[in-house]
């Protein structure tokens, strides 16, 4: 899927919203242990409940690697079922030497059709050079994460006065466009997002974050929005598994329309203030 | 494997050789594709040739993810066929926040058994700390590498004086122990592992980069061995891709006993000087 529709996507359903599918398989309910793979069975469901409020989904690849090939066939299954006109994610944070990051490419490109990837940019350019060299494929670079640790390293000050994940933000833009890269910036660091959009005003934003972990839509929209939204706000947990029961499926349905009402209501405010 | 069981095999070896298996399918001699699944029968029989000369398999898992749920079913055999006295690497580059890192340390721990896996340390201490949890099961963390994109960050000047990996290398140090953690050093960059022992003198070091890369086992041996020699220096395409067809077992052997006498070598002259 290429910009042009994303961005129609997003106006079309009044919605930026990312569903992430971290899909744990110990949280999963009980009932649907009944089917012959439950992962998929809760994720066919869950896709069926959020589609109509969501634009992307997001698969953490995670949860379907550590159950191992059952798993990767859970995830294949799911990534087939998600409708044509969503955008989809795999969220699986790669990074490698060029001939590795090939085969990484390979992987979320063409054997599971994804649309865009998760990397970590830590070794630098060859790392990520073999993701943008698919068409109407986006790469989305880990700039500024949502956790505790990300203080560790992407906070360091650099001699040239800025921080590390400026550098790696503006560095890596420079490789490729907003129509092929995207980065990931934490919603717990919202009152960032104003610099940010200095170095990258018209990329695409990848930002986890919002509810299980703190951030707020209000100020990710407020701070981060560019003239095409150019957000997508992720939210997996809370989603997912809003209820532990049978009520599953309608209490994510019900969290995600909540969600795109409120993602709709900060657009027309924004577009309302823009006359 | 602890790291008393690792530095006894290295001196029974004579050898700190670690075969790279990043088995490429399209590089995989043509005989084998009568096989039902060539990818485990051409490590198989890379493992039986080169096993006396090395202390460790690295598995690359981009090429195998690359095929699928048949690439990881190759990766599980190929695990399970290791002799158990030999050292193990899942080469994963993982990192993820804490919840997602326990799931990748569950993949690479139980799921799939490993000894050891790799993880890029960009998100900071949530994101390794899982790892760190499992008795006798190492987390190798990317320190310096060895490719051409090591420049754009790794390097980075921070307003400490130092560089961004040397930080990387000593704030991670601090969250393990030399028992439970290595580091990623590229043999491209050997002259820096003066400075690096200086940060990390007894921590195992994991060295890419000798023979394709171009960096020296000489000079990666004289700057970076310490007392109990520390180091494991991989080789991956040289070995397993000698030969490209019926004979690449023989030359794979062959190159295997090669670096191994190498590295004896080097041990022999080392422990002579110490005298």
């Amino acid at each position: 899927m290429n910009r042009t529709e994303l961005t129609a996507a997003i106006h079309a359903k009044n919605s930026f919203l990312c569903v992430g599918l971290d899909s744990d398989i110990s949280k999963i309910p009980p009932h649907l242990f009944s089917f012959t793979d439950p992962v998929y069975e809760f994720n066919r469901q869950i896709i069926d409940a959020t589609k109509d409020f969501c634009v992307a989904y997001k698969i953490n690849t995670a949860f379907y690697e550590s159950c191992g090939t059952q798993g990767w066939e859970s995830l294949e299954k799911t990534l087939h079922y998600i409708p044509k006109d969503i955008f989809t994610i795999a969220d699986a944070k790669r990074g490698d030497i060029g001939n590795t990051a090939q085969q990484y490419a390979k992987t979320f490109f063409e054997t599971y059709p994804f649309d865009a990837v998760t990397l970590s940019p830590y070794m630098g350019e060859d790392s990520i050079r073999p993701f943008l060299e698919y068409k109407e494929k986006w790469a989305i670079l880990l700039g500024l994460t949502s956790n505790a640790g990300a203080k560790d390293f992407e906070f360091l000050q650099t001699q040239s006065g800025g921080k590390v994940y400026e550098e790696v933000i503006a560095k890596c833009a420079s490789w490729g466009t907003p129509d092929n890269m995207m980065f990931v910036i934490g919603a717990t660091r919202a009152e960032m997002l104003t610099d940010i959009r200095h170095i990258i005003p018209n990329h695409y934003l990848l930002v986890p974050g919002v509810g299980a972990q703190g951030g707020s839509l209000e100020k990710t929209f407020e701070y981060g929005a560019n003239g095409e939204v150019g957000l997508l706000v992720n939210s997996s947990r809370d989603i997912i598994f809003a209820d532990a029961g049978k009520r599953f499926n309608k209490e994510a349905r019900s969290k995600a329309h909540q969600l795109q009402k409120e993602m709709a209501g900060l657009m027309s405010k924004k577009q309302a203030l823009s006359y």
